[in-house]
């Protein structure tokens, strides 16, 4: 398993994000973490659908520590742990800004697709992560 | 303005539709709008997508008269107003099922396009709201 | 691990269900199971909010197996499969009813707060899912 | 009719705000802009929930103007046209930052609510958006 780079990403916690409690509502957490994983491949002047190319979520395993709340800034910080032809193995945890608690962190399996079947990743798309 | 037919459609109010208030987020109801009229096609064995023809949003004229909160089942009324060679305005109403209380009204007009360009409504995407 | 009872509720892909690929974003399967959760509460005339006490989830561990995809009519699949003091497991799936393929499936964990505290579920909240 | 100040926001369109059109779904326009006018608070040191009172909207009179496409960075714009005892009157538009083509503008009223009632705006909070 190896380790590469740590990128991170804000978000902040508007009304749509929250539900009557006034924390964030669990799915939304997913929903940050794929935007931090666009923002990659933006920042790279790249794109996430390419050439008939993109990635789908295959499998998650997440853990929810604390809640966010309405107007907090939090961070999410993107790691790859690992990566094989067709798939890719990414960290994700989101932290609450203000004090550095972790809120979230989840272990995310993306596999390649091209068009509709399953392809082994192009190098462009690999390297952004990377 | 012709009155043609009015039809419902029946939606609960969940947790990812309400706000730290409990109640529901304002734009929810645009989609519960649009949810009814999928409906309305899905129940004439039709699809809002086909041939290359689909239909985009152009106007929105909407008050929100009072509050759906979770738990709430709504009912969308939908009927059609006017129509025209490339456009249909539709007013559309959520109400509260429980009391039958108006929470919400809208004049919205849709564009029939194919592919990107405006164009005319195809008889059988007409017939849908008639 | 004992298996109780299996609940069914059913739920229909809509525009802002899904993508640019036409399929369901992968964050919304979570969203269907949390409805087809509080539905187990409003068939049964409870509520999953009810005197300080409600259910926040703290591990989901989730298999994207297929794509739905616009106009589907899904269907989610709801058991308890283990039950402590303060939380619950449930597994949750959720199928195509057009063929009854498996599109998605998770173990979910729900911890009991009251307030902002974990504590011993209710009698009445935990019937619900037993 | 008294215009005020011009404020901006910048949006992106992330995989979770387009349909299968690969365009932004209509009512995500509504969320853009109430984060706009979050972001309004938050950066003067203010939240808009303070002290029992909020907003509501209470009308929307919205134009979609061209469509936002997935990886669009766009940019939110408010002004103040009218203040009332209690209520307001905002324009909101939103522009491509690509090529600075107006997507969406709307005129959109809020009413001040004290808890559950109307109530006089306070004034740590009409500054806000003067």
């Amino acid at each position: 398993m190896q380790k590469r780079e740590n990128r991170t990403f804000k978000v902040r916690v508007y009304y749509e994000d929250v539900d009557l409690g006034g924390i964030v509502y669990h799915s939304k957490y997913l929903n940050f973490c794929e935007r931090a994983r666009s923002e990659i491949f933006f920042s790279q002047q790249k794109s996430p659908v390419a050439d008939e190319y993109h990635f789908v979520v295959k499998h998650i395993d997440a853990n929810f520590l604390a809640s966010g709340k309405f107007e907090d800034l939090l961070e999410v910080h993107t790691e790859m742990v690992q990566k094989k032809r067709a798939s890719l193995t990414l960290h994700q945890s989101v932290y609450d800004t203000s004090d550095q608690e972790k809120l979230f962190e989840m272990s995310l399996q993306l596999v390649c697709m091209r068009v509709d079947r399953i392809a082994p990743i192009p190098a462009g798309m690999l390297d952004v992560f990377a």
